[in-house]
């Protein structure tokens, strides 16, 4: 059976309610009162009721993380970055796929329907910044990651995509690639991770001076690693095939690698090849993937820091902007 | 500003009574008024508080998976297919990453400390079966996946891991293989996937008249590529390393392809490679690896199925075992 209160009271040698006010961590309770009931809660293994002592503090010590896509290692090794970061800070993590639906999505701004979550993270893929906007309404701090901002309603959480995409393509420009691909621009509309990173890339050649060839910018049809082997496919069936390309995702690389390794060329020395995200597979891979390395763990901590912050209602009213550190990790799949 | 039931009723031209009885599926609504409230919610994009809606049925809509780790490729990518199963019947999914900390398993079998869940699936990797079957009086319906059972006190979802292992080194051995490892014989404890699989490889073995040799046996420290990694050059060393190795999960078989490649080994030709999961990596890896295929899809849906069934307290009382349908997926690392 259960440790009751009433146990730990008796055990104890006080009151009920001064065991309730030690849980609840009042003041004007003495070390000594303190002590004894945090000792009789030891030998007892009493555990509190966390739900009946949340509704009195207002508050759940959960926080929802929301995300187009479980299943892309990137999004997984965030939710479990997330997951740690608020464990450190007593406060568990529960994480929603989107499948970047707008109907999931709405549900997400709108404060996902009365769940005891304190605060919410949310990565949009679909929501346009108006929808995202007016959802300031739910009442629940709310901060947003990646590339679809609302024009400052929120807080927000990102890397410098067009200077990481920048850096990754001033890499292979370095290594003496003229024809450089790019695979991915379509990707998250016109205000979207493809569309970011496509400046970066389009950037770095102009410095170079270095013309753009539009056959060399691969839309594909979504982030996997079906989609970096077709567009590699198309690409190598160009007149003048590429001699590097600059994937948008590591898992667009690792489907490019794929087909590279099937049509019989050599990585780097046919076509060396950069990703985005630095998720585990591509550091093990044969060649290992030369990528942009977000601070995941940077990222998370961060975040969440922030959004308890907000939850508590202390620190500067201004919405805040966040920049992920990022590295250009050099591997074999540019550096054989 | 946001529609209001009111507002809905004004432009139906019924009572705001009504609206709610269309909202809430009431018998006794002629065919006629329900086509105008309808109509009036469509023209005005009303969306109904759901919230309160849950809390006059008794039920959120909620259900939760509790994981042990959200970056391992194969619980994200089972973490996306619950998704897409609860939402195809109307439900959402809050994953849990419990790093199989006892203190995160324990709050998940009290019932996620008063969230609005109406059921629980759960992955444990620490409790024990005396610990999981005390947690019958959270009064939320539960069902298990994975090694760990409890005695029949809850529902249990799984792949028969003797009878895949057992395959899976029978496969080895139909290739002329006869020094056949096993990387991952540590995991989960006595009761854990690692002792399970081990049963089958040795019984595979046993079967067609092979020795087993305990040198070949590799406990390793987890189940990430790493661990594979090492195991792998562990094996190198050996006098007399093997022909052919059995990994139980696919991240011990990627970490195991990249040591062999490290080494200027052929697979499958030096060495045969099979893992367990069928994650996307081992798909597109070059070589491209052979591995037990859980079908994912089938448990995610099942699973849902059954839960809903639990919640709703239609169905049998007895409780019942799901055992996942699987296929030996033969590929690269063992048919070159």
């Amino acid at each position: 059976m259960a440790t009751r209160l009433s146990d730990v009271a008796a055990r104890a040698g006080v009151s009920v309610k001064t065991v309730s006010n030690v849980i609840n961590d009042y003041p004007h309770i003495t070390a000594h009162t303190r002590a004894k009931v945090e000792a009789a809660i030891a030998d007892l293994d009493y555990r509190p009721n966390v739900s009946a002592r949340s509704l009195r503090k207002g508050r759940s010590d959960f926080i929802a993380l929301a995300i187009p896509e479980m299943a892309s290692p990137y999004f997984a090794e965030l939710g479990a970055a997330f997951s740690r970061a608020a464990k450190r800070r007593g406060i568990t993590v529960l994480i929603e796929q989107t499948e970047g639906e707008p109907a999931a999505e709405q549900m997400v701004l709108d404060g996902m329907r009365g769940q005891l979550i304190d605060g919410i993270v949310f990565s949009p893929i679909t929501s346009t910044p108006a929808k995202i906007g007016a959802a300031v309404s739910s009442g629940k701090p709310l901060i947003l990651l990646g590339e679809r901002t609302a024009g400052g309603t929120f807080d927000h959480v990102a890397v410098d995509s067009v200077q990481a995409a920048y850096d990754a393509t001033t890499h292979l420009i370095s290594l003496g690639r003229r024809r450089i691909a790019a695979i991915g621009v379509g990707g998250g509309g016109a205000s979207g991770t493809g569309a970011v990173r496509r400046r970066g890339y389009r950037k770095a050649l102009k410095a170079a001076g270095l013309p753009h060839d539009p056959a060399l910018e691969l839309a594909g049809t979504g982030y996997h690693r079906l989609d970096g082997a077709a567009s590699m496919r198309a690409l190598l069936e160009l007149p003048e095939p590429p001699d590097a390309v600059f994937c948008f995702n590591d898992l667009l690389a690792l489907g490019a690698l794929r087909t590279l390794n099937d049509a019989g060329l050599s990585v780097p020395d046919d076509v060396a090849v950069v990703g985005f995200d630095d998720i585990e597979d591509g550091r093990y891979h044969s060649p290992s993937l030369t990528t942009i390395s977000p601070d995941k763990e940077w990222l998370a901590d961060q975040t969440v820091a922030l959004l308890l912050e907000r939850i508590a209602g202390s620190g500067e009213d201004a919405r805040r902007t966040l920049t992920v550190p990022y590295t250009l990790e050099i591997r074999e799949s540019t550096a054989g």
